[in-house]
């Protein structure tokens, strides 16, 4: 036990890489599943070659950007002098910031890579029996859950472990100062969440509303009718936002929520066993266990044969996980956690902080159990949308508004009582530790939801090959059940963004050197108006970017099917990569401004109104951008359902509707102006807040109220510190004025 | 001067009376007016009715309300005692929520009373020449506009007159208490505006989209048609919605705006002439001279000939009332208040309160320009959601969300900057008193308001009684300017309900005796996120609302041409009335839940939570409130003009289409989702976010952090005062602990 105290900080890594070694292993298994016939493997083919295009032209924009972003960071400014070795801190963050970057584009490019093969491997399980076809699809979706995990528990331990021996003669300022480097790895993580997230939701929806407008409108053709043009650019795109993009979101919000969690525990000052860092290393030792216990989790996701209810496996898989979760949870705090603590003259006891965790955990399911609701056929709200598509296009859409709207009341009072309650039991450490509490389970949540669009994209295949009925059968339970999890893991997807927010939040105000936000005062009110509005703008920018695109795609479907004779009689073979090439290229173009306006907006603000006014901007997005990202996501989701809901038959006034009626088309309008909102500008809400919370995080040292002076002032007061150094009253200089005063009292 | 120096305070209602018998002598020359012939006549009064029937219903409920609400706040508790005479305050602030009340529906009922005059006889004059209509149009809104406005100052001025010398022994406490009181008469005029303007927003809308639903789309018979049952309930909307519901919207705004003003100044402690009110005056005076600016404007609104431009002249007379509030502004400063000045440890000089006005007037200015800017036909916004009804429904509604979306920006960056600025000049009463002189000009504002119904109802007749072509032209220019002015209408109404909120919040903070709301702190912070979902919420309701009362209507028009023969062959008439009280019945029970919640959640949150977790509430609905009601009110008129601009015709990809075109049929569609965003959920945000602050305001007192004890320690504390009352140590008590602590220091 001794031993395991002492040395419990590289046992996180430790944690990180048992993950990744499971998910090789089940990345090998994947791959060696047999993929069907040519025509299934040439059809796979396609949509793992487009993938593969959509990240090749993706990374070459985003090294760019993150080359661009890396050096800006490295120039930033701080320098350390420790025992007379010139330390540049700023460089250490920008090679955090790229090694975060890394990172994550390895565990989208491992996910994106497995599921564009467990897809055509699910199809050919289907052939024969679900529980093969759910082994296949289940176990590509786990590749991705335990890669992200484990990729995001070894960066975040390792690079801590790495940073606490570089500063280590920092003294007490050690461990926050390598907490403060490490923020640059949260950045390069959500960096490419922007990419992933934003840029691959345009580009799904790009080509699908592109593929439904010319190929089902215009030709009469079904969907995923190897015919179309942009169909292998559709199943791309399910891949490109749904595992990717997904991926990407949930790593980020890991990290940044570990690394919030961290930011606050080293305020705590505690006497216990692990030299005074166990609120430190609490939220790693959770998330990395949370790994294995996601393993375990895993197991439990199997049925016995075609009649079994797959929905109830993946629950059972789920709860496990959340349920061993919860119980460890007490043991660890209990072991490393003394009695009583203390955050900013707030005390509170060991038990308080398991409470905390609990309360995470109950918000994540209770979100994920709501999103679902609002989402899910049958249920109230899409059987209201429903209902008022008998009336036409006009009364489904206003339906499909208002149960978004109207979907945001219970996330939000669950959020705020979540606040609350984690505030009350552990101040704003519980409000860190909740979250990660509720993170802890990321990689079997991923499993899940990777788990959807390979079973979608499977179904594809089978359409495309023109497989027997049962094989088609099958894949659409899994895909219906995949329908489901999407809506809860958007849900919890959402849930993670605003808890981490509120987390990276809490950390910011510390760092930046401010003890309140006043929105009475009237620059931090201007603040939280201008922050309020960012989220409707960066949605409007996302669902014209859609629009846009998909006008793109649609000019060259149509040009296919006008210059390439025979493709209607299968006797040509449309250019496929030509639609995936322009769904990837408007989908990059797209993005720059919203990119630009989440990155720049903080910096720009931070600088010029200082901290304060920043922290009322972040509120205002944090608070709009949740509510824009529930509404957007959950309508999308119902008019998806609304409209689905016709395929087997729906029941309106005493008479049974069914798909080509009046009714149904007008939930065709309702789900293809739900498609942006809920694959693009929704989800996008998520990056938005986690970003512009990171970004001020990062410049939070810079704009400390401590560090306004202006730049002339900086250097003076910088060789005041090196004279006062030289005379062994200081032990180490930088270049800004806040950390000089710091080190002054050493 | 010494003379008005002295009586100033008398001079206010005077203003007010003013207004009120130039109100008089336009009512009457309207009246005078010939309303042509039997058909017309007949048809005017079936319009007249309606909207009586409507007033009267609604009047049937409020009253209750009113009652209730009266008797509650009567019961809430404060009681004085003032030289042994018992006051019981909570009793005044009773009487003037009444006052309050009855004032605003009294204004209301002028208004409308005069706007169903006003329309027969526009049609009429509009026989004879454009000149002619445009003056009889005018002067029915001119009616409106000023009895608001006269009312409002009247009802203000003598209040506060009346207060003072109730509260005249209190000593120093005179004026806060009286100030205090006269929060009753805001809450009883937004109470209306409650009823006005949601119930109103129904009420409009669900006669609207019924009446087409049926006649337009099922019958085929044109708008305005007398053979649909439901034309007439449709043309009392007009009256209900825009007239009577604009109307008392912003009689609140401007009741609330000079109150919140008040609040602020008399914590302004200066030696002036006015013995020492001249911070309180100052926003009365300068709204009642509003309001002869107003009259003076009224003069420019006047045209040549036939070709003469109606919006020239409109924004001549606009202009002028705002040109000259501004340089009187000026001299009023300069005469009324000391050189110095300062609240709450801000310092500031009188030349910035003129500087604040400026500001204020320069925001509302802004707010109205980008409103038409984005809603106008042959604008780049409008444009677009044309160009993308070329592709189908779906793409229209994406268009008109984007466009509202994006239309948020400027509105809420000028509003930023004004709170900012207004801040910077005056501090918190810099930003009332901006607010005030925006509010300034509110006779003009609603007269231009008020002609657009009159105008659109003219036409309306003119359809109905079969006139000649000419005759319609004429009115189908007023209504074309009509439906402009209606948009920089809503403008100008969202940025007043903005500023008052913010300028009620200000005011709110001082009375709860807090000084800061910190969101930091993780109560404040869930207040916030609960706050901003209210908004969601609120608008769902209402968009359902309008759903539901709009489906009553259609049965009731599918019965009548049923069940009625000859109804279609002119030889029958239908039942006007009971669509008219269908209409009416729905929208008054459809208005109770969202009103329940905008009253209830403040008391609950307030008394349970405490002010400064009030404070965070208000904020998150004030700053989510002003960006729902921007979206939802730009949007509506974006996709209205879009299908407006059929009418004409429209160029998409260098083809013409028309009415009855595909994309015409989308256009429709995006217009009938637009009509309950722009006529009843959007202008709804308004009353949500004024409302709610005002709750607020009242009940502050009481909520305040040194009246937190329960009842008992309350009885006790009374009791002891009263024990040191009779020791002749104290002067008066009260049966709240807060109160009773302020007198002790007497």
């Amino acid at each position: 036990m001794d031993f395991l105290q002492t040395n419990l900080i590289y046992v996180v890594p430790i944690l990180g890489l048992i993950g990744i070694l499971v998910m090789i292993t089940k990345s090998i298994w994947v791959s060696k599943q047999p993929s069907g016939d040519e025509k299934m493997t040439e059809l796979a083919g396609y949509i793992a070659d487009g993938a593969m295009a959509f990240l090749k032209a993706e990374w070459r924009v985003l090294s760019i950007f993150v080359l661009f972003a890396g050096i800006l960071l490295a120039y930033s400014g701080s320098i350390h002098e420790v025992n007379g070795k010139e330390i540049h801190s700023s460089w250490i963050i920008s090679i955090a910031f790229v090694i975060g970057a890394v990172f994550s584009a390895t565990a989208g490019y491992i996910g994106m890579r497995v599921a564009t093969k467990a897809n055509v491997r699910t199809t050919h399980a289907a052939r024969t029996s679900l529980k093969q076809a759910l082994k296949v699809s289940f176990t590509g979706g786990t590749v991705m859950g335990l890669g992200v995990a484990g990729l995001a528990v070894l960066g975040l331990g390792g690079l801590f472990i790495i940073f606490l021996s570089i500063f280590a003669d920092l003294g007490e300022h050690t461990v926050k100062t390598a907490i403060e480097v490490l923020t640059g790895f949260s950045l390069g993580a959500e960096s490419i969440a922007l990419f992933a997230r934003v840029g691959g939701g345009i580009y799904t929806k790009a080509a699908d509303v592109g593929a439904d407008l010319v190929g089902k409108v215009e030709a009469g053709i079904p969907e995923d009718d190897v015919r179309n043009p942009a169909t292998i650019a559709d199943n791309v795109g399910d891949n490109v936002g749904d595992v990717a993009g997904m991926g990407a979101d949930l790593f980020g919000s890991y990290v940044a929520t570990i690394l919030a969690t961290m930011v606050l525990g080293q305020e705590i000052i505690v006497k216990d066993n692990f030299g005074g860092m166990s609120p430190i290393l609490l939220p790693m030792v959770i998330c990395g266990l949370g790994i294995i216990f996601s393993i375990i989790g895993t197991w439990f996701v199997t049925i016995k044969d075609e009649n079994s209810n797959v929905q109830n496996a993946l629950n059972l898989g789920n709860w496990s996980s959340i349920v061993i979760t919860g119980i460890a949870s007490y043991f660890i705090v209990m072991w490393m956690l003394p009695e009583t603590l203390s955050l900013r003259g707030y005390d509170f006891s060991s038990i308080n902080v398991f409470y905390a965790i609990i309360v995470g955990l109950v918000v994540g399911t209770i979100m994920s159990i709501v999103t679902e609701y609002y989402t899910a056929m049958g249920k109230a709200p899409v059987d209201s949308i429903v209902q008022q598509s008998s009336t036409g296009h006009a009364t489904n859409i206003i339906a499909g508004l208002s149960v978004g709207m109207k979907s945001t009341v219970i996330p939000i009072l669950v959020l705020a009582a979540g606040i609350m309650t984690s505030y009350y039991f552990a101040g704003l450490y519980g409000v860190a530790i909740a979250a990660a509490g509720m993170m802890a389970t990321t990689a079997m949540q991923l499993a899940i939801d990777a788990f959807g669009p390979i079973a979608d994209n499977a179904g594809g295949i089978a359409e495309m090959s023109q497989l027997p009925p049962e094989v088609r059968e099958r894949t659409d339970n899994l895909d219906a059940v995949g329908n489901t999890t999407a809506a809860t893991g958007k849900g919890f997807a959402i849930a993670s963004a605003a808890l981490t927010s509120l987390a990276l939040f809490a950390a910011f105000v510390g760092i930046a050197g401010i003890d309140a936000i006043d929105i009475y005062k009237a620059p931090v009110l201007a603040g939280l108006f201008v922050g309020g509005m960012i989220p409707f703008i960066f949605s409007a920018l996302c669902i014209q970017a859609v629009g846009r695109a998909a006008m793109d795609m649609v000019q060259e479907v149509r040009r296919q099917f006008r210059e390439i004779p025979g493709i209607m009689e299968y006797k040509a073979k449309p250019e496929y990569e030509k639609c995936v090439a322009i769904s990837t290229k408007a989908s990059i173009r797209e993005m720059m401004l919203p990119g630009a306006i989440a990155l720049v907006t903080p910096v720009l603000v931070g600088f010029v109104f200082g901290p304060e006014v920043l922290g009322g901007l972040l509120a205002g997005v944090t608070v709009s951008g949740v509510l824009m990202g529930i509404f957007q996501s959950n309508a999308g989701g119902a008019w998806d359902n609304a409209k689905k809901s016709f395929e087997k038959g729906v029941l309106i006034n005493g008479e049974m509707y069914y798909k080509k009626s009046e009714p149904h088309k007008a939930s065709v309008t309702g789900d293809t102006v739900g498609d942006p909102f809920k694959d693009t500008s929704g989800p996008s809400m998520n990056i938005l807040i986690k970003l512009m919370s990171i970004v001020s995080l990062v410049i939070a040292p810079y704009i400390a109220v401590n560090a306004t002076q202006p730049t002339v002032q900086v250097k003076a007061k910088t060789e005041h510190c090196q004279t006062a150094m030289k005379s062994g009253e200081v032990k180490a200089c930088c270049a800004k004025p806040g950390m000089a005063d710091r080190f002054k009292q050493k």
